[in-house]
């Protein structure tokens, strides 16, 4: 058989039987295994639905001649060079939008969940010890905070929405200032770091934020700052964050995203104020649902001539 | 020494240094070490800054004959009599609005965090499992929920206002219609369990919200529900939930406040869909301390004979 469209990564039960019945797509579970594929179902193949962090290169894309689409699950395309996709006129859309809710919702409760010791305070009860007598420390007011996010798009600004309804003091930094309602603009990161006491990482991730929030920004942050990150790992100096956070010169951090993930640095694991979630910004049934269609929806698009729903390229 | 204002509870150092400083307060840890003293005290006394959840009746009272005030340390005053209050002339005060914030941000956030199971998604990075090849179940969607408000007053109005920055579908149940932007009333309690996935407690306590969330309404409420509690472990019917949340008739809880707390039913220890907290709804350092200040400035309103801030009778 060889299929003009080929699905590459873990997709679930029903992404995967939907890729199967609606575009007859081939499956595959990684990029290595498609680059294994003989000539003729290679050659046979013009558009690749991707799911998957695996760099997604010139070479990769060179394997299949007649490539005319990578479709990305996920609203980051970090993983693929779209430099290389554009010099070979391979079209490359993602998955925007349909998924800022969750990130932003996943983004506040990190948030309020580190500040309120949430996870502390479930294990003092759960464990019988608040029955035993024990008592809980008061922590720290969370509404009204000065609140910095950091890149300002359309996740960053979905999360600065939710945040405005807990009356908090908000700051930004983008590339450009934004019409935004009473919301303070930051030109340079390192003043926003020192004007706020939670600074919330909303880049898009690849060359050009990484390391963006590094020890200079930390420090900047300060003793009582917070750090939450639910772009990409990249975008954090991880080993300036683990000195800091180690060392108590700043506060804590909300991570849902690491470099190297799910290989996550052993040295978080031991930090009481640091809130760890395994990468589910979007990981919702309702979102994923979502996601799966709109990367169905483009290679339909792509395969009957028609206009693709969320080019990137 | 006989002091006018006795302190009752275990206040922190610095409030304790400031009953004794600003209101020459004499401080004891309980209602019966209060009863205990001599004569001479008790019949001093004017004033009684309270803190604690020991039932404080008519008899009590009547151990203080010249007492003229009671100033409770937090909004909810289910333990003290107001009836047998009023009946001796005494007046009662509270501490309302200041706490409004955290405990609506707490509510908002066990929802959230139930929701997206976050304390199981911070285990599983934390214990390495993830790091391993592990996986995290999709959860569900939050944002876009429907959501009721039992009880609209002050704290409920303020979950409601965060909430509706998560495009959340609001329903609530109040003793009367309020003018609420687009939030749907219903005049029964059971109307509301049907109508919503997510119901939220933030009724006052006392005899006439006791077990109101009962069997039939955790069953309105259905497999899908989950109930999040910021009142009074009394509002609920405790069995009737544990039961429920056992059989898998509701989806989940979250829990701020228990029946006997802290001394908490076991059965809450093992369920995992339930985020379980140790009644720390107002429990952060600004608020405790507005809270402490706003008890205070009652007391010293009352010995001045100026108006009483946040008289309750």
């Amino acid at each position: 058989m060889t299929a003009k469209t080929l699905a590459i990564g873990n997709y679930n039960d029903t992404d995967a039987a939907a890729l199967e019945h609606d575009l007859d797509a081939k499956r595959v579970s990684s990029l290595d295994e498609a680059l294994a594929l003989d000539d003729a179902a290679r050659e046979a193949v013009t558009a690749i639905a991707y799911m998957g962090h695996a760099a997604f290169g010139g070479d990769a894309m060179d394997a299949f001649p007649n490539l005319g689409l990578i479709a990305n699950f996920g609203v980051g395309y970090d993983a693929i060079d779209v430099d290389a996709a554009s010099a070979r006129d391979i079209a490359l859309t993602n998955t925007p939008d349909v998924l800022n809710d969750d990130v932003a919702d996943l983004a506040v409760a990190m948030l309020l969940m580190q500040g309120r010791r949430m996870r502390q305070g479930d294990e003092l009860v759960r464990s019988g010890r608040w029955a035993d007598g024990e008592s809980f420390p008061l922590n720290r007011k969370m509404s009204g905070a000065k609140v910095g996010i950091l890149g300002l798009g359309r996740i960053g600004h979905d999360i600065a929405n939710r945040l405005a309804a807990f009356k908090m003091d908000l700051h930004y930094w983008s590339r450009s200032e934004k019409d935004t309602p009473g919301w303070t603009y930051h030109a340079d990161p390192m003043d926003l770091a020192r004007a706020v006491d939670v600074l919330v990482i909303a880049l898009v991730g690849g060359p050009e934020t990484e390391n963006m929030v590094n020890a200079a920004m930390l420090d900047a942050l300060g003793k009582d700052g917070v750090v939450i990150n639910i772009s990409r790992g990249t975008t954090v100096d991880e080993g300036a964050l683990l000195d800091a956070l180690e060392a108590g010169r700043i506060a804590g951090a909300g991570l849902d995203v690491f470099v190297g993930e799910p290989k996550v640095d052993p040295r978080f694991y031991k930090l009481d104020q640091v809130v760890l979630q395994p990468h589910q910004g979007s990981g919702t049934v309702e979102t994923r649902a979502a996601m799966g269609q709109l990367q169905r929806d483009n290679v339909a698009a792509f395969h009957e001539g028609k206009p693709l729903l969320t080019r990137v390229n």
